[in-house]
């Protein structure tokens, strides 16, 4: 059986198994491993990219850099850390040109820096195909915002908008341009969100939307034991994903399953508590659902109610 | 200019000028980074292999997981640090059998677990090529042994026997068999030694040599600002070298320039000290050379004393 008949699920669950590491929080299976190193509480996450899998033909070096660096800031932001160094592998082509290795690297550093942390250590080898390897450190703030804080009675909410990347990257693939800002390729890490959740007393679990709302969601239950409900209604679409005019199915296809927005997706101990946090930053935050006893993930539309796809991004492409 | 044209320790230097990392030992410029996590000092270290530059076609999973893992536990080992840490990225193919993926696995659990670590997260990615990205944590045990710590007036001296990875290569390329355990594919990082180096009070400086015994020598003299005499009779030669039946020039260029025995090159501030770690451990070490003012390697040989070239193994071929 070849990797392409596995999920990327599937294949860490197996791989799980191999490593016998401690279960999450601590080992695999949360955005972030959680060390205890002294007296202190260290979140540790690795993430990959590859320019055949991640990174659109159109993109520059620098916004691969960046969107390298993001993708494991993102993971610290989702247990609530503050993160403070970065080491970076780079596999890099022979043919590949010294000014696009130099500019994946400013990418990198910007991000990084806006965040509060360091590149410390780094690898570069010759590989065939462009591929960054990053591993993000960050210390725990407040609360750690694991997968299995939920629990019922508590609401579910999201910071900023979500389909924007899916939508840019739809509107690429059929002919579009990608706008400047797109955050399919420049995407925010939401540190100052995470520290600050983590800090606020009231939210309770956290994971960051890389592979779709659904999936997501699904995460949060699994890992919790409950039931969460989303109500359609209100989960914040993005004004390019609105106004793309693709078909409904496709629309909703990329708002559930796409994922790229590296928005946090969260529950907390009530809706005045997740209010004051957003208000304070200056953050978009709201309100999707509802956490509750049972187990999966259900979509509530006008009266209806129906189980979400347990399906995201992959790239394996299962 | 394409990255063929540059060494990886030009690309390094042109990196470290972007990421705007404190200098070696915090930063970049030694085995680890070097981070001061609440009152404990953490040696990080990251490093990539792929399939087409660091896995000979006839490596077993298992022994590219081994040797990967081998590769980073190395670098804590070069620190004197204990390894408690991985963090496994793995770029798949997505034809890759289900099998070699958790083949790679167990050899980087079986390495890991050997030397006292745990994998504790990871990523997997589709990518064109197979590719290990591997990131290490140890804690601090005795004093750190920096690249630069080398004094004048004390010995040069290395663990184990040199450039039996090296004879292995070299055979396999003219049509012959790689024995079962060889160096070349089951590597055994030097942890224990490291440690006990770093405990013992007598050890002043560390690497490991990956790259070759000159570039490691190299490396040690510049960072340490001083001379290196090598005395050439003294180099342990693997016994896999030695009988090889290799010409002349050929041998000594394996035994300085290529590498992949994963030995330690340190200092220490007597030869009976150095002496009284290896026999403690069981382990070969051997005293090789001597620290002087000055600065650039050299070898003795016969009566005859010459600069060592600073060349080495890099994986992009400069």
């Amino acid at each position: 059986m070849s990797a392409r008949r596995l999920s990327e699920r599937e294949i860490i669950a197996k791989l799980s198994g191999i490593f016998r590491s401690p279960p999450a929080p601590t080992g695999i299976g949360d955005d972030c491993s959680v060390l205890r190193i002294g007296s202190e509480t260290v979140y540790a996450s690795t993430d990959m990219m590859a320019a055949g899998t991640h990174f659109p033909a159109f993109m520059k070096p620098y916004d691969m850099g960046r969107m390298a660096a993001a993708a494991n800031l993102s993971d610290i932001a989702a247990m609530g850390g503050r993160p403070f160094a970065l080491l970076v592998s780079m596999g890099i082509p022979g043919d590949t040109a010294q000014s696009k290795i130099l500019g994946i690297a400013r990418g990198i550093q910007k991000c990084a820096s806006e965040h509060g942390a360091m590149v410390v250590g780094g690898d570069t080898k010759m590989t065939s195909e462009l591929t960054i390897s990053i591993t993000a450190l960050g210390k725990k703030t407040g609360r750690t915002l694991l997968r299995s804080g939920a629990k019922p009675g508590q609401v579910l909410a999201v910071t900023g908008e979500l389909g924007g990347a899916a939508a840019d990257y739809l509107r690429w693939k059929s002919g579009g341009r990608v706008p400047a800002r797109s955050r399919l390729t420049s995407p925010s890490p939401r540190v100052r969100e995470g520290i600050a959740l983590s800090l606020s007393g009231c939210a309770t679990a956290a994971i960051d939307i890389t592979d779709g709302l659904a999936l997501s969601a699904w995460y949060l239950s699994r890992a919790s034991g409950v039931r969460i409900d989303i109500d359609a209604g209100s989960v914040p679409v993005s004004g390019r994903l609105a106004r793309s005019g693709f078909a409904e199915p496709l629309k909703e296809d990329a708002l559930y399953h796409w994922g790229g927005d590296y928005e946090l997706l969260f529950t907390g101990q009530s809706e005045s508590g997740i209010a004051r946090v957003g208000k304070r930053l200056g953050t978009r935050i709201t309100v999707i659902g509802r956490v509750s006893d049972g187990s999966g993930v259900f979509l509530r539309s006008g009266g209806s109610v129906r189980k979400v796809e347990e399906r995201g991004y992959d790239s394996f492409g299962s």
